[in-house]
């Protein structure tokens, strides 16, 4: 068992059912005082990896290993383009340790806050880590599976 | 205080000391048998976000917010090309929350074993996340500070 300790707080001010909608919205990293130190020298990278824990992942959804996109029939995608996958093949909350990648687009340095746009997850989300997002990171030639292409057809995001 | 467990385990067989020389090497990451079925339909993804707890990180070290990259001496960058950064500006083991996150490319999906490349863990560290590479892990346009440019201009890898 591993320990992890909030290092700040994500936060949106946008209703859970928006960011259902949206998929992902603008808003503010808080970085806790006693932590600030850590963001030096961080200006100037135009994206960050933000590392969230997904607080509201219960103890039974963490027991979760299939899923069928099964929300995406909101966003207009047909049932049967979704299939089942497993939780590694998709980017569902509900998983074994539900931590939360997000690459976000930085709009401002603010001292201990830093406004950022593409943030997917609910307002009070804890942050447990920060990484630049660098051009290392940026994989040019890579494959997706059909059915991820098929259900990608239907959205302009990350199903 | 969050808790993550681990879901499997890193093989390189490779010395600590080689993998500081090569900065990556090739492996295998195991999937223990119950969270084997979290695995379903990741074949077809060309390249994947492997989560992994570095547990060499002592309790000392998660008190680190500031680093000075000094161990890419040995890689033939100058001590003055490398200033001091905050843990977040970083790819340092040594933060709050010691998690790693590496880009590996797939070479065989093998049952509960993933053939990979580009892992730039120790041998024996614990997974306790896999995530697909989607196209919307890739930005296009992205900006780096100078100091990460310059470092950069001496090595082929992440510093």
């Amino acid at each position: 068992m591993f320990e992890l300790i909030p290092i700040g707080l994500v936060h949106t001010n946008i209703k859970d059912e928006e960011l259902h909608q949206k998929g992902s919205v603008d808003g503010i990293i808080e970085i806790f005082p006693e932590f600030k130190e850590g963001l030096d020298a961080l200006n100037g990278f135009s994206h960050l990896i933000l590392v969230t824990y997904l607080d509201r992942v219960g103890v039974e959804d963490r027991r979760t290993l299939k899923i069928r996109f099964r929300h995406l029939q909101r966003a207009g995608v047909p049932l049967n383009v979704l299939p089942e996958v497993g939780v590694f093949a998709s980017d569902s909350p509900h998983r074994p340790n539900p931590i939360g990648i997000s690459i976000v687009e930085v709009q401002k340095f603010d001292e201990g806050f830093i406004h950022v746009r593409g943030l997917d997850v609910y307002d009070g989300t804890p942050v447990i880590d920060i990484k630049p997002y660098t051009p290392f990171r940026k994989v040019q030639n890579i494959n997706v599976p059909e059915w991820f292409s098929k259900i990608s057809s239907y959205l302009n995001r990350e199903p």
